[in-house]
């Protein structure tokens, strides 16, 4: 397979063209982006780290079946995908409070829910991706009410075997961001990335974060905690 | 009945007891908020005008099969209505774009929906009232899910009969909230006030606003505006 021409340029991704039509080259970036990039910065090993770690669970979800848009991991920070129009919908599922859902309900951080909680973001940078209803969705034709079912079902599936899996690996899932895509056929794939820069990670024993948030916060040590994660998933720490 | 001891002074309103455990004294204020109390003011006769316009909504919703709290018109600016607690959730109906909606997803000032959008905010002045869905509701025990349920359904019902009701009057109703309460019995009723001050109102003809978007943006003839809804509904001009 040839890399062809860029077709986009992502925060974290660059997306190519390749010979295949159904087929997309994306090049995962060191360069990292928080508040809507107002605050821009680099971590080393990020692009190699979340190339791999996404692969990982997009691979795992596959198994347990979950249709995705992953294909094959190429190098160290390249994967092929099938080629999707991604939905301007963002799906967040959330088991404890964090981030703006501890702001906007005036929940403590960490507070555990007895279920989770599924939330829409429509994905407008110029908007500063606010969160919507289902009743916006349907107003914006951002998604039918049918993709809008599948893709609650399976946040809420893709939630229960992440956050097993990486209980097992002495890691809390707090939150994730997931986002669907549309291929040729119209058929609805989960896409993107799984990765740190999506999903909030907290070493269950200690509390310590182990994603985006060391970046947004100044916490320090970001390569590390990505690194971290990639470990605890059985990766080599060469990466 | 006898005026008792006040139970709370709202915004717009204050509340009293009664000598009836089951019913409390509203009076209605001239004083006018906006921008949750960052912005303050007077509108000279409006606690007269919304204490006959929401007795007027009240009494025509009761006619039409919607139970709520309303019992009778006292004087000028005072009514009595069934107590309750009120639920934390306020209730928004739109047809149109406008306000925190039109910001929210970048819609121009008007434009027309071919379905209702409903919305959900939750009750809490610290946090600026915040847009909520189904899932946080539940996460703050705000409302069960047939109260829920109970609510949309009542909600599009009150904008069904309402819009119909302004329409032949020569006004649009754009949008509207409302807040429901419990009653001693735990029963569900809609409760607050349906006023200028909780409606967007335009004059058909012209698009003219007669709400209280005029008070929010300084555009002037507040009081007229209000009147304006109150003749509009056969009520004398004199009030």
């Amino acid at each position: 397979m040839n890399r062809g021409e860029m077709l986009y340029e992502g925060k974290a991704k660059r997306v190519y063209l390749t010979d295949d039509p159904d087929r997309v080259w994306v090049e995962y970036k060191d360069d990292a982006t928080a508040f809507n990039a107002r605050k821009k910065g680099k971590i080393t090993g990020k692009g190699q780290l979340n190339n791999q770690i996404s692969s990982f669970f997009f691979r795992y979800l596959r198994e347990k079946g979950i249709e995705n848009h992953f294909l094959e991991t190429l190098s160290d920070t390249e994967q092929i995908v099938k080629k999707v129009a991604i939905l301007p919908v963002e799906v967040v599922v959330r088991n404890r409070a964090a981030g703006s859902l501890a702001r906007r309900l005036g929940l403590e951080e960490g507070i555990s829910f007895s279920r989770p909680v599924v939330e829409f973001y429509y994905k407008d940078d110029r908007l500063d991706d606010p969160l919507i209803n289902e009743d916006h969705i349907r107003l914006l034709n951002a998604a039918t009410d049918d993709q809008l079912a599948m893709m609650r079902q399976t946040a809420l599936k893709v939630n229960r075997l992440l956050s097993k899996l990486m209980e097992e690996r002495g890691i809390t899932l707090v939150d994730f961001k997931l986002e669907f895509g549309l291929n040729r056929e119209g058929h609805l794939l989960l896409a993107d990335e799984i990765s740190p820069d999506t999903c909030r990670f907290w070493e269950a024993a200690t509390g310590q974060k182990l994603d985006k948030d060391r970046f947004r916060r100044d916490l320090g040590n970001v390569e590390n905690a990505y690194r971290e994660i990639w470990n605890r998933l059985g990766g080599e720490t060469r990466v």
